[in-house]
């Protein structure tokens, strides 16, 4: 199978993001005998979907797995939804800030998660991570990529599952932004990613299977 | 020196407590070539204060640093003050549940820890681990063994430093307890101690070398 | 204009719920020259989407303003997304608890509230009250009734205006609960709801009077 | 009997502070037969204590209850201990900021609120406002003034009693500073305000009908 996982680069005054710091330990492109494929997403609102949406149309994934960075978050958010709405708090990496506007005046109000999120919520449970399956990725560039990819698929009528996990902030965020805030380690956040990753992987080959 | 770390035993349903786990880290009775003695506290009103100023009677510790775990805090605390007050949210192991009575009629309101915070404050953050500085121990066990302790070193006169720290939960507690809330690695919380720890010996190296 | 507004009877072991209070507050049947219809539906997973179905069906009102209790948010909380799900972290009334299940599952993932919730925001805010949009109702009751009332309109091809707006527990709850957590007064809650309600009337008024 | 009664001065950026709008409301200089003075404190490091000291020296007051706001709080605080530290974490309105400092030298640790705490609470409680007993007033200028008049009044050897009780932010504020935070509306906190006085009265009153 073709694995397509994606993190975002450092915002909001953070040099660092959880998310490209994970994606960054998959160093060998190669898991369980997989073929997996990296990108780093702008946070920008111009670019970011478009860069997603390309990368799948060259490489037609299987899995699309998208990760970002919940700042106060204290666990593993399995994200449910993906709406078509941008509200964005904080300006992105290029300066925009778009207030209540659809992603896509088109498309529809919002699409559910496509990987299998609850065997993927107790799986990581067994392993003794604390994870929640959360019903808001927000209204910044994370839910944006995360419709956009969604979108994309089923106009395509594609059979690939997507969905999106944010992460908790890493402890040296914490210390660096000065706040007492909630944080998680780089090795479990990627023992909970990599948890998810072979969900999917399980969850499709016992699919084919059966058929 | 002779340093003396103490834990809590487990209580209010979890099967484990993270300041217990890291007492058990320190396996070798060394650090830094000085001795470490360890006790694991009970969570009883009756016996936990009793049992850590008989070991200070017993070894007469030049630091004695005291650990428990603060259920829903996200960072390390350092505790500022003991107050001479029980006023307990939740019953003991053994079933006691003071509410609104002084540990000791006869001792002051509240004591200062003695330990550097300030200085292991400062080591923790450049070790880019989140903790802070806090100015309530609480009013349960923690709090009681941390005045009890304090009181006692008055009465005697003694030099010996003296302090509190909170841990925050292990992931596997959050797990355990199924909720949606802070923890942090026993790695991370170690790495914290062991330099509350050395910044304790420091200090005391570089005033007993003034003289 | 006919206006249906609804509230929840009690649940989870709390005597009162904010949002039948707020509903009773609209004694005389009569607002702004407008007929208010009044209705508090069960917390029940059977009952609760055809008691709401069955006013609308009855009534034919222009707007449809559905209330429920936010047990820990602080502020009014603008719902922008009802989704189609269920999972329930507690039993209903009658000892449901559903877990992971679509409402419909022939609907689409999502709807978006019909109501105008950035203009009401402004208004709210302008009358120094606070209030957020929230991105989930979650997926207990309150979501499903806002689901339903959704579909049912959109599948009747209405033009009638739907939304949910969650209040925060009463000053009285907290107290009953013995918690530290967030409430607000009646009189703050019932004057957010009734400057949200006199928004959509003039919305609509405006837009009517454009053609 | 003679009361004071005091307040805080906006700070931080906020034009309004809930103590000093709960003080104003004791207009007439006169409550339950005793006599009230209310002074309205500035944030200030080297003026707030001595203006309450002067006005304790000048007035002779069997009452002091200091007022002052928490800003995330979402319930009446009853402050149990004043601690002779202060750590700023912003600075005050004149722009000192102090770091890890006592407030005097020569005094002791902590003292605790001379107030019947316990009965202010069951009497708050009971009118069903949200209410705790707080064991930290922070290391800022409601923490100074409040360690500041118990030493003073410790030094004169004098039967006054005197407590801090700080209150949630207003609606208003919450909007001002555009936070999804708690608040409490000013009748509510006015009436704890009320009952806390009314404690204390009876409680002195039945104390020296006694003798």
């Amino acid at each position: 199978m073709r694995i397509l996982i994606t993190g975002f680069e450092a915002f909001n005054g953070s040099r660092i993001n959880p998310s490209a710091k994970i994606v960054e330990q998959f160093h060998e492109e190669q898991f369980l005998n997989h073929i997996i494929h990296k990108v780093i997403l702008p946070v920008d609102n111009n670019t970011a979907g478009q860069v997603v949406t390309k990368k799948m149309e060259e490489l037609k994934p299987e899995i699309v797995l998208l990760l970002g960075e919940a700042s106060l978050r204290p666990v593993i958010s399995l994200e449910k939804v993906a709406i078509n709405w941008m509200d964005y708090r904080i300006a992105d990496n290029s300066g925009n800030q778009i207030a209540d506007q659809k992603i896509d005046e088109k498309a529809p109000d919002a699409y559910f998660s496509s990987l299998p999120i609850h065997k993927i919520y107790h799986q990581i449970l067994e392993s003794k991570i604390p994870v929640e399956i959360s019903l808001s990725a927000g209204a910044f560039l994370c839910n944006q990529v995360f419709f956009t990819s969604l979108h994309y698929l089923k106009k395509k009528n594609s059979s690939t599952i997507c969905g999106f996990i944010h992460v908790p902030p890493l402890p040296e965020q914490v210390v660096e932004k000065n706040i007492t805030s909630p944080s998680m380690s780089l090795e479990l956040s990627l023992e909970a990613i990599v948890i998810a990753l072979r969900t999917c992987i399980h969850t499709l080959e016992s699919t084919s299977s059966n058929h």
